[in-house]
């Protein structure tokens, strides 16, 4: 529900917005400054992206280091590498100066190449250092994620000690509240809240402030683990640490956030068979190369469904009312695997399913088929029988039902598992793989029964 | 991926947990402490849901009120009505000065009306008027969610003024990062970062320090929405404030990434028809109990696509190749359909669609479906020419296929977007809404081309 806050808050971004592009029509630089102060760089990041070539040159040329580090930082793929365009090597790096080190990373990664090389190439020996071993991470891992902007201290400071350091390093982090304390061999041996460093004695040392209890991540970590643990311990941050549980990184909750909605957009998505890097805004040419290899995945089993049907040709010759009644087993048996397939995912992106115990939940889901099939047939067999008035026809689809069920929920449970099982994502076009199942093994089943029973059907 | 890392925190967590049920046996407190000092509170809770009855309640006997305090916190729904059973009205209470007030409201909200009101009559007049007041508040709104554990102080406060109330309430707050500056009608003006009161003159107030563009909510604003905004925004904490902009309480990030994850889990189960309420981790009659009703409507439809195949009964008896062909038909209907739904439904939720211009992603999507049914008609039609050896037959499938896809576009786009117009889960079973309409429309016009050119087919 959007309130009328939420409203006057949107009515005024779109006055601002307005502003800003007739001061950059005019070329008016204290205008523009004058409306930025007052705005959030996302906010104009996604306006940017409607913008036009020459408004978007206009801007770079006017704007200074800070505000372009700070739109960068939120501007999207398309919008970095188009902003990129309009800005020299050298300007780059100015512009980096004021940018957090795992978001250069980021931007750096949706550049070509050669630019990227260049880039990294200028930069001073201590900062390329850093830059390339973020680069050296899989995007997708903790490591890939990770932000070098933390406060790490040493145990032996005293609190005093310590809070002139945090007031010095404290406006170039990311995250104040939570400091890492380190050993002498800068190790990560605890973290201390900055509320605890504020008021304890001044000869405290960090140390005897620290709790211990650390929960940290390698940086090969995948980033979704790194989300369950961030969630489940409401976490500000995560530190990231090497085997020698050396401090690397931490990774903050604004990206953890960032990774959560992404992991259940690629859920959702390749459920069903579409490329996570579809979005409603994609193109038509973009949506049809990207849905199409799926759709001829599902055309392939749909022959094989089709093929099974045809195997019974000769039994449906002799009765057409199987050819009305076989879409109803596995119309249900699609739906309610379906139902499984969506219980499985979702447990298995919360990290609620141990794949060693997983054989229960298959289980689990064919007894739960096994009921809802008999509820199912007896309906479907009833009302069935009362519209063709054939007994055997009602006692045949009786029987299919139940057997569809318990191959939804059976095929429903363990297609994520095996794709879980093989190092995929368990969402994988898993319902078309699903439907795939329910439809072939649904026909087969019924038309086979109804093959066997054909005497009394006619 | 698990790395070693996790692993050896994971053993550990094993080894504490049975050391702790041994000194739970032997009654030895000082060990439970000891344990308890090194563990994280949400590893215990969760631990404890395994608990038999007598381990409870002896734990309850042993246990101060901090620990309890941090348990139920954590605690879900039904670990929380256990220990309550174990816990008397004056020991809760006690218990509940160690809580957060809005952790508190959750737990009452999970005790019997009469415990409830019998524990909140007890309270002091101060906490139950806060208590009450949070009460009154849906459960999903901003209101519902919020915690009063915040720091606001008056903006004419200097910084070493501020610093010092800071040190003070500190400790009792969620958030110390960010300090809520306020006018002197109590109205919200601006939000203080620790970092620049830290490093600020003694001298400078709190209001010249202050950031005044700050993104707030109302109590009734939807908890989905709050955490668009959270997450647009990278923000620690929201907070939430009345018609006069007085601050009443602030929504911080954990409790966000729950509403994140919870309303993924509600559209990925709604979407397939079963019910939020349902986990991995249900037994078989919860499942059963709530999936049957979301079945029974797709048997309804079932019957209803198997009425549409039955009004052409006479026409599929002269063609039998028309039944095993027609599901061709009406599976990659149901397939591409999905695709565009969760699309549609992922848009959606990333608040990214806008109802009024809607209708251009209805259109959108009907054009894929066309451009995707032209490619898949003539795979289909020239391979179903080939099997069956009739020209006519495989025009009939390709001109179908391509009215199907559309449809599945159409309705996949429509279906979300008429439930958000009626103000319900755009996620709500619309997997079997939109096969009930690939599958019905599907068989209808393959059927009825068939009948048309059915001396052609023969």
């Amino acid at each position: 529900m959007e309130t009328k806050l939420e409203q006057k808050q949107e009515e005024l971004l779109e006055q601002q917005l307005e502003q800003l592009e007739e001061a950059l029509e005019k070329e008016d630089r204290e205008k523009i400054d004058e409306l930025y102060e007052h705005m959030h760089p996302i906010d104009l990041a996604e306006a940017m992206e409607e913008w036009e070539e020459e408004e978007l040159e206009r801007f770079c040329g006017l704007a200074d280091d800070e505000k372009l580090a700070e739109l960068l930082t939120e501007a999207d793929e398309e919008l970095q590498v188009e902003l990129a365009k309009y800005l020299s090597n050298s300007r780059l790096l100015l512009i980096f100066s004021h940018m957090q080190k795992d978001d250069i990373v980021d931007m750096l990664g949706n550049l070509r190449i050669n630019r990227r090389k260049q880039l990294v190439d200028l930069m001073r020996a201590g900062d390329r250092r850093v830059i390339t071993e973020l680069l050296g991470y899989d995007e997708d891992s903790a490591g890939g994620i990770m932000t070098t902007a933390y406060i790490a201290l040493d145990g032996r400071l005293t609190s005093a000690d310590a809070l002139r350091k945090i007031k010095e390093i404290g406006p170039k982090t990311e995250l104040i509240e939570t400091i890492y304390v380190l050993n002498s061999q800068k190790q990560l041996v605890g973290t201390a809240d900055l509320r605890d460093i504020l008021i304890a004695q001044d000869t405290d040392t960090l140390r005897s402030l620290a709790d211990e209890n650390v929960i940290c991540v390698e940086p090969e970590t995948d980033q979704e683990e790194v989300s369950l643990l961030v969630s489940k311990y409401d976490l500000n941050a995560i530190p990231v640490v090497n085997k020698r549980k050396v401090l690397l990184g931490i990774v903050t909750v604004d990206d953890i956030i960032d990774v959560i909605l992404e992991e259940h957009t690629e859920d959702i998505l390749q459920m069903a068979g579409v490329s996570k890097e579809e979005t409603i805004d994609s193109t038509i040419p973009q949506s049809v190369r990207r849905r199409l290899p799926w759709l001829c995945v599902n055309l392939i089993t749909a022959f094989l469904s089709s093929f099974a049907i045809k195997s019974f040709e000769s039994v449906i010759a002799q009765v057409v009312a199987l050819s009305a009644t076989m879409t109803i087993v596995t119309g249900m048996g699609g739906n309610a695997g379906n139902q499984t397939l969506s219980i499985m995912i979702r447990g298995i992106a919360l990290g609620e399913v141990e794949l060693k115990k997983s054989w229960r939940l298959v289980l689990k889901e064919a007894l739960i088929g096994l009921v809802d099939g008999i509820f199912m047939g007896v309906a479907t067999g009833f009302i069935v029988f009362c519209i063709y008035e054939n007994l055997y026809l009602g006692i045949i689809i009786f029987i299919a039902m139940i057997a569809n069920q318990m191959i939804a929920g059976f095929c429903g449970a363990l297609i994520p598992l095996i794709f879980k099982a093989l190092k995929q994502d368990p969402a994988l076009a898993s319902s078309i793989f699903l439907t795939a199942a329910t439809d072939i093994l649904g026909f087969f089943i019924f038309l086979s029964l109804a093959s066997v029973f054909l005497p009394f059907l006619r």
